[in-house]
């Protein structure tokens, strides 16, 4: 079995941004991660009395854990993140509505002159053994069990062009994507912008209904078991995930019709590559057999996915079979995976 | 077992418009009724050679049949229509590129100099019995089969306000809002507009990809067993629907996210009537537990869901109970199916 | 001088939508019409304590006085109005807020949990005289003067495809563009979608501000004279304008930016009509000369336009020099004004 | 008259992000500053076979001159930047189509699967006697004279969070706004979000559409006369010009609406500020007087401004008067302006 590094940050090693900082740690590929995150509120918010607009101070939300140095990684090469598990690391979660964010009120960018919506916390209780995360409303008795449904909401890379982002940013370096899909078995492909990738993971969710509506998932502090390997020489346009069945690209942009267009366009060009499909052949491929699951709909940009399965790709391997290799190599680390 | 009204349009029947037409059949309020419906190109589109632009005219596009007068519908009211069956009436279907039109196009709308993409015609083998439909590339010799899965682009009833519009419209009325979700099983929730609602119903997809990218799905005839049932006094600000497990909100806007935004606030006040919960509690499960399947992204109004299973509202029925009434009724009709 | 026609209709002869309707006139082209049009409310805010949502009843909002049928005007044909001048009809106009409608508020469309702004009425005297509308807030005692800039709100023909839209929607049939462009001595072009082009005319405001952000402009009644003309064989595929010293495009769309779009690749095309110009070198020029003023950003559709002055275009005449016949035989009418 | 501080940047000092960057000189408060500033292609683009993809290396594009550290400035006051003079430091400039960038092209975020327009550049010949651009077509002899209207595209300071962005960029931090109304007599306010402000100028245009539809304007080098100005105490929200007669509130998003809310929003929030308008009053007013001109339809976020004249504002006077303060400094410096 594979030796683990783990990494759990002190609360001033949180990082804010992509970007604009050392690394905490240099990292061989294949290396198996444990890493402890915060959650989106760095902790701060415990009850439902903790408000977040009051408990925590902007621009320090959203905390990551990194960056790590991917020994060998350079520019144009592709940065794979293996996901090996993802364990919720409290037995509580919490939830709140926040001033001006969210899907469903107006925010910074959909500026109105109404007051924000009232600021609340929920908090959750999160059952592993049972698989379970208890919604409890704030103004009546009900309670109700929803499956326990662990993902990162928050991984990326050093932005290109030399920009450092917030980490509350999705976009091309990845970070606050915010989808489901990055759960626990997949595999997340990221450009390679600088010497070293400089990746960074955050933003636990014990679960999260599609597009994030009030802007805040059941966020809780995680155990991230994960492995980082470097495609030599293979360059990646924007964030892709690969699950055992499907193929998946991750479209950030506003209004969400463009990230609709960018995933799509993306996974049409990719299954291009692995079919050797013309064109538009993929185009009415995906047309007909993709899938589109929602991101997030509150943050700077808005998160889509175009999703295939592998089965309607005769087979084709993508990025030379890292994933299955990956998964190998996590199954190795902990027979009771993979 | 019930008797079963048949109705199959000639040619010059069909409708391009809800609104606008006087009915051509009148219905009790439960009745099985067999639908014959024609393809969105009219039947025009039946070889690779037959390009939509040139054998179809505009407007006479995406025909439906109908419009059909429930007795009793009043405006106020709500009109539930159970779809029973849908069963392709071909055993092939056509999908295609059209100028300007798709998700992964400039679009009249969306205008740009740019010439359109090609227009061509990809043809699909339809076998009901092994449950597939067979793509097969235009410009390389792959085939793959993708799982069969009927649905109906176009359901809507006459608008309000004195409104006509394009069957290609989906918006408050229904209309071509293009989600797979709307498969045998559901039932479809409308406003009623006008005296007997005068719905009407096309666009048979054999299967669709999340989104519709390429802006047409494996189009077909198709057979269409549904009942019309009249939910008195109750009226419906948008389109809903109920499968046995889920309730679902419809959102036809632009951008995309508005289609969120109205499909969400609409889940969040529904979820508050059903269950006695709050508002802000409401948006917090609806947050937490929902669902966000996307319809189209090519139409003129995009087209996103709003879902929530029922097993989280604590067994609450909507509209009274309808969907399960008339689950009743469609297997007392058919005692294969239900 | 030529003789006049004149309309004036009762309150049961508003209309609310552009087709369905039959005429209530019919004129020969070239004829000059004094037509007179209500407010948006149909005249029913008359002080600060009639809200509009009180005393008007939807869909009964923002009527027309039409529709005039047009001889000779056939499908394919433009229909070109010239409006000779736009004269109040009162000596005082009113504004206000209205629920959920306006820019800076979520909507039906962008739609939020949060409740409507209040509403409010404004009431503003009129002084043709001085040329001046005055502004009189309602919370303190400020007033200030602003100048009167009487335009149209909503000119429109019978959609194409069968359909029937309310008046509050701008479209490739005109409708409610709320631009200020729509001023005396300008023309405006539409296409001709039905034996007759079936105009009609209303929503006067005294003035508004860019994008009318609050949804309601100084609304007034308006004595609106005018003289239609058909331009035969010539076929227009959106609202287009000539003033003296420019020509504009009318987008009307969602998001804004498609408006933006469909205006200016509608104004490229005509200026390569125009001069001759290869299309990436009118882009070229538009580019650089084009001005863009938002008409409304609160309507179903957004509305904004692409304007060139005539003068960087060598003198092009559109549409064989049909604004400056019709400012002469305005000019002819009423030798005070053109 | 003042001494004038003189900036020229060599090739390798010019900076293509905001933040991440050392100052290049420190001011006082002001201090009058003659900056030359690189076109937009870095100097590269000088006849019409320098295509811009070819020449130019990605990031290496919009160039800026600085940053300038303004001593004084703390985060939370307010940077105020006067242009006292803007003067193209070439006879000659030059624009172009970029594949897949500007409004009537799909781009990285509406992307399609359509191939890009052609690249093709043009130049121009500046004539500052005679106050002219000359545009000449590329495939016919067309040429005209447009009016010289010198702007600069892009100021910005370093962002707030920490973040860098590349030039390219408008946001709260200014950047690339591409807005014409940055003329030489107008005050821009910046906030300040670290020690010293860290701003720095550059993309400047010898005249522009509303829009900046292609993409690029009549890029040219320019000399910037400016003076810096820190309003202590007092932070600015977001970009704000103010002109002799005019207040103006910039805003950048997408989709355009988003860009209109936020900009209007501002000026209504400002409106109340300088006139103790209640905020619906101060909606109402801005609702009939503003004006909204369109920035730019092609950078990462769009440009639109919400404008009001200052004589509707009963003289409110912004900043304690900072503009008319610095409007003198700049006439004393250069008495054949102000």
């Amino acid at each position: 079995m594979a030796d683990v590094v783990e990494y759990a940050p002190q609360a001033h090693q949180l990082a804010y941004t992509f970007g604009g900082r050392q690394p905490v740690l240099r990292v061989e590929p294949g290396t198996v991660m444990r890493i402890h995150t915060e959650d989106c509120f760095g902790g701060a918010v415990r009850t439902m009395g903790d408000l977040p607009s009051q408990v925590c101070r902007f621009p320090e939300l959203n905390p990551v854990s990194g960056p790590f140095y991917v020994a060998g990684a350079e520019p144009g090469d592709t940065l794979a993140l293996h996901l090996v598990s993802l364990t919720p690391a409290r037995d509580w979660g919490v939830s709140s509505t926040f001033p001006h964010f969210g899907a469903l009120t107006s925010t910074a960018q959909t500026a109105t002159l109404q007051p924000p919506l009232e600021e609340r916390v929920w908090r959750y209780d999160i059952d592993t053994a049972a698989g379970t995360v208890r919604y409890t409303a704030r103004r009546s008795d009900y309670t109700v069990d929803l499956p326990l449904a662990p993902m990162l909401g928050t991984i990326g890379v050093a932005p290109a062009a030399g920009e450092t982002r917030m980490t509350i940013v999705p976009d091309l370096h990845g970070g606050n994507m915010d989808t489901p899909e990055l759960r626990a078995g997949t595999t997340l492909y990221l450009p390679v912008n600088v010497p070293g990738a400089l990746f960074a993971v955050g933003d636990g969710h014990a679960r999260q209904g599609d597009g994030e509506a009030c802007g805040v998932a059941v966020e809780t502090a995680m155990t991230v078991v994960l492995i980082p390997e470097v495609i030599k020489g293979i360059a990646t346009p924007a964030p892709r995930l690969e699950s055992d069945t499907a193929l998946m690209c991750v479209g950030s942009a506003r209004p969400l019709e463009d990230a609709y267009r960018t995933s799509h366009t993306g996974l049409v060009r990719w299954t291009t590559e692995l079919t050797g499909l013309e064109t538009l052949d993929a185009y009415q491929l995906v047309s007909q057999a993709g899938r589109s699951p929602v991101g997030n709909v509150c943050d700077p940009n808005y998160t889509i996915l175009a999703v295939i399965d592998k089965a309607y790709l005769h087979g084709a391997a993508a990025y030379g079979g890292a994933h299955d290799r990956l998964r190998a190599l996590a199954a190795h680390h902990d027979p009771g995976r993979g």
